[in-house]
């Protein structure tokens, strides 16, 4: 009845020898659907930006050298030629001992290489007086000096904020190739679990994992499907695994893998395709009954029934898989350096993860404490909890005052 | 021409005690929406989680005093009286001296109120022998000690994650009030922006601004409206105005608001509503000719043309006010203590912001570099930059080596 039971470390090396976890393809999508998304191509400039040189202040376009000497008292005296504002093409030259009035953002006219702030001139009629002197480019943008056309300006796997939309829509550009979100497939198994809403049968409990997991998948990038509850039986569990991996990327079961001989999740998924169960258990805990298969280039988590567990162990091994797919390149979850408030003791033999709440000290730093409880199964649990502490196999325990690492629920 | 500016601080002031942002209305979903969104009601358990008591482990229902005594060599011997399976309501009495067969996450028969893990047990026909005595609800969760029926279990301003997404399910709950998110209607002016995807005519930009505040609305969690680009007349430019206010919580523009003749936004909203513009030009760098003025209750945010100036007012600005309205309850950006990497300065007598990035050193600490750039208008200067640091309007300069605080782009 006991075997050895693989550590995480071992379990995650055997999970990366059997699947690599690549962007499951590509989509073109406009501009205000990118946010969030994740580029899937190298965006070269197909423009300069700012497309030609531009003022940044109000004032006069000079030919700098024209302004040398120029002081408070002695101004140089230039010749007024014309004006150039916002949004047009410029038809003036500023020759030799001229000034054009020019407005923040209006393109140089020829001949002018540098802007004279409205504030260091006076006017009168058509004479200009500089009274300070001006260095070429000063007070302007060169074309092409925020981006250069043709510069590699954004990379594949980039992640695209609010800000990397200003820079394509600077491009002019409208549509971007992002990885598609994976699609992940979710099924509950269990005889106990009875879909939310409807009524609650004594002896019963209401699925949480399939909405949980559901939400999880959605911050990982991808795209949940939630195939609901399947009955214990082979033949109708046979058919919605093979329904998950016809529909999916990847797929997410939970419930039926303890060793009751209901729990046929694992013999069921290893008889659809090569090379099946590969992950049979960890040494963790909780979440130790984990059970991971490949079938045919996809892979089928089997996570505990008990909500605190498989949640646990979505964050942990699952996640990762699921970002990768999405093209997200942070791999683990995001963690943060606090300070141990109690002792906390692994569970002999497993690595065991300690479910913690951050508060802060007078100094701003952070102090985790374990989540009080004794319930595996409670989901309240995760929910009071900020993120977990791992303790290793052979650690005895973590000491107060300890700066540990706390892998955070959120990012 | 020189007029005394605002303070951003004394700007702050005049917008809190011109309006309050609060939630624009709540609306039901589905829990497969629910995901992300902000709780708009408190949830009281209408159940018990779990709803009975239920065996934590596989193994023996008992009554705990007939364990008691109990040991490896001397064990008790108890009557096997029936099986209870997880999904069952079990029909059997676990009378003094009897042991029930009970799976993990069945229901505890009316008379046990502890479990013994099957390893501590072992069979004999109808003889079942423990090995080792519990205590009273040993390896069992009684029905409640979760989450007790009437309990507050989430609040509302809650924003829902994954994990509160599970704790509403475990309650057997479909659909939740969630706060509305606040429309956003987004318009561009000037002569010389175009949008992107049409040809680009000499002395024009593409617009930046409108799609990069599309972006960072959703990611307060509001709803964009791309109205476009607006022409600089005043009759167009009120209707457009009129437009968004109608259609929109709040109305950001960009452009239009320096000194140039052209530059009636503020004019034009001064006319549409009480008070009006409240905040014309703040003394901030960059920035500066930053309005605000709030409509019948709605505020209209009015920021430069330059995207690097704007994108940073609003992440100042605009995003606490769009946060608080759809909800949420962070009012300011994140932040983060770094170390400068280089002394910093002001602009003379403004506040300034400084557009940083963050390196770590071998101990993990941050430290903060400026992005460097002398180009105000640089949308890639903000594309660069992981945070700003802001430099009070009186300090003279931020010295290497001093701990700062930096503020987060990105959540």
């Amino acid at each position: 009845m006991f075997r050895k039971l693989l550590s995480l470390d071992e379990a995650k090396q055997i999970l990366k020898q059997n699947f690599s976890p690549e962007p499951v393809g590509v989509e073109r999508v406009s501009l205000s659907e990118a946010h969030d998304r994740v580029l899937a191509e190298d965006i070269m400039a197909p423009m300069d930006v700012p497309p030609f040189d531009r003022s940044t202040v109000d004032g006069y376009a000079v030919r700098a050298v024209d302004t040398f000497g120029a002081d408070e008292d002695r101004p140089v005296a230039l010749k007024f030629c014309g004006q150039v504002t916002v949004g047009e093409s410029p038809s003036i030259v500023v020759e030799k001992g001229m000034a054009a009035e020019i407005a923040t953002g209006a393109p140089l006219p020829k001949g002018a290489d540098a802007v004279v702030m409205i504030e260091y001139s006076t006017r009168r009629d058509d004479d200009v007086f500089i009274h300070r002197p001006v260095s070429k480019v000063e007070n302007m943008m060169e074309a092409g000096s925020d981006i250069r056309k043709g510069e590699k300006i954004l990379k594949k796997y980039q992640r695209l904020s609010s800000r990397e939309i200003g820079v394509l829509a600077a491009l002019g550009l409208t549509e971007v190739d992002v990885y598609k979100r994976p699609r992940v497939a979710i099924l509950s198994t269990g005889a106990e679990v009875v879909e939310p809403g409807k009524p609650l049968p004594s002896g019963k409990i209401y699925d949480i994992n399939a909405y949980a997991f559901s939400a999880a998948v959605l911050e990982c990038g991808g795209e949940p499907i939630n195939l609901g509850i399947i009955p214990d039986d082979r033949t109708r569990l046979k058919a919605a695994v093979e329904r998950a991996l016809d529909s999916a990327d990847a797929v997410i079961t939970s419930g039926g893998v303890s060793v009751g001989p209901k729990d046929l999740i694992p013999q069921v998924v290893d008889t659809l395709g090569k090379p099946g169960v590969i992950i049979s258990g960890i040494a963790v805990k909780p979440g130790k009954p984990t059970t991971i298969a490949i079938v045919d280039g996809k892979p089928v988590f089997s996570l505990p029934g008990h909500p605190t567990s498989s949640l646990l162990m979505f964050h942990m091994i699952v996640r990762p898989i699921i970002c990768r797919m999405a093209g997200r390149t942070e791999e683990t979850p995001s963690t943060l350096k606090a300070v141990a408030a109690t002792k906390m003791f692994p569970a002999r033999g497993r690595r065991t993860f300690v479910m913690v709440n951050l508060t802060y000290d007078k100094t701003g730093k952070p102090l985790a404490s374990p989540v009080p409880t004794g319930l595996s199964g409670a989901i309240t649990t995760l929910a009071r909890a900020d993120g977990f502490v791992e303790i290793p196999e052979k650690q005895q325990f973590i000491d107060v005052g300890t700066t540990i690492n706390v892998y955070l629920f959120y990012e």
